[in-house]
């Protein structure tokens, strides 16, 4: 196993939904920023990487799964290490411990490298990743295979102002939440997700329009992100009745 | 003046914008916290408010004035206190410091009380808001008149789940985000609002669709968010160009 970096974050009114629930793709963000801080603190800070490489880091796929969802008020810990890494892919492990220790989640996070000039996936190298001392593995992390949805409900949205980053970019986080919003206010009061699985295909530029559809069949939803006839992203969620 | 109660307020990643600027709606729903919290410790909570009277309190106006834009990682504090009150308004301000005390701006917030069964705008009750210790003046806080816009630059927003706060209401905040995202990322990543004026006139209902129409001339930029025929809130802000 990798090195291990914690942080703790308080769940304030800005992170919280109506359910005073956190808000999914905010505890999204803030873990890819964590994970930003751990390579920086370990001298491989994506300056570095672009400066001595021309690679960017992309991110494929996010695992989400919960026993419960943190909730306002509450200060979690977030413990982040790389998990394993293959020819062109790193896995990178988020746990959420609650104030009494207890693992609430995780978030399996599935990266690879990108060169800058060439838009191709480039093969890690050995001497990048070593330092985070997680193992090489040849096994590759399985995801579900995702087909196109043939019915579904859909909603269209514009690439909001507040929707791009502090890079420059449409943050990851907000596929995730053009997913929820399509559900619906009732669905989402009396719902809340025990497992995602999302697959980012190609990023939304920023300015846009995006398609946002589901399917639901019992307690599942499958859904797409979609823009100009290309698939942005594809999700799988499971969720739980709210019974309280 | 009145009682003061102060918080600080680090500014995380989740409440700055790409320019690293505190996101100004975001800053204006934590100031409404603040201001509850005081309230709930002076035993005047909303709840109070409902059960003795059957009043609950509405928002009709904002004013924010900058010297400059806190920025991401600042720890800034808010300073709050109600200034006065008359037959039908009270009027409280939240003052913000940078780290080494410095005033860096100001936000005045017009409350008035409405009667949950009639809907209709009550009197305020000296007992009431004695407790804070504000002046009463019959002096009315004057407001610029807004006419409705001739020509305008128009565009559709969803109310989305995420914009629903923990009450269970289209947050205030929300309006100004519509306002502000309307005006498009060329625009608003080369400029910064200096003078912020808000008057809002109607809630917006959980579900709907608004849209937000701005009319521009020279540094000054003109509001409205309307839905379904009426008008929702109107605005003024004045804008100074980033040269940095």
């Amino acid at each position: 196993m990798g090195l291990k970096y914690r942080e703790q974050l308080r769940l304030s009114f800005d992170l919280c939904d109506v359910k005073c629930d956190v808000k999914l793709p905010l505890l999204l963000a803030y873990c890819m920023i964590i994970s930003g801080k751990q390579s920086q603190q370990l001298g491989r800070s994506d300056a570095y990487v672009l400066d001595t490489y021309r690679f960017v880091w992309i991110i494929t796929d996010h695992e989400f799964s919960f026993e419960r969802i943190p909730k306002l008020h509450e200060t979690i810990t977030i413990e982040t290490e790389a998990l394993s890494y293959n020819k062109y892919f790193c896995y990178r492990q988020f746990t959420f411990f609650d104030q009494e220790g207890e693992k609430i989640g995780c978030l399996v996070t599935h990266f690879a490298l990108m060169d800058f000039d060439t838009r191709k996936v480039a093969p890690i190298p050995e001497e990048l990743v070593a330092i985070y001392q997680s193992e090489f593995s040849k096994k590759l992390r399985r995801t579900p295979r995702m087909q196109a949805l043939q019915e579904a409900v859909e909603k269209d949205y514009n690439v909001r102002y507040y929707d791009i980053d502090l890079n420059g970019h449409v943050n990851n986080s907000k596929y995730l939440e053009w997913m929820y919003d399509v559900m619906g206010f009732a669905f989402l009061q009396s719902h809340r997700p025990k497992h995602i699985q999302v697959k980012y295909l190609k990023e939304v530029a920023p300015g846009g329009t995006v398609s946002s559809r589901y399917h639901l069949e019992d307690l599942k939803s499958y859904h797409e992100i979609t823009s100009e006839n290309a698939m942005n992203a594809q999700a799988i969620i499971t969720w739980e009745t709210i019974t309280e």
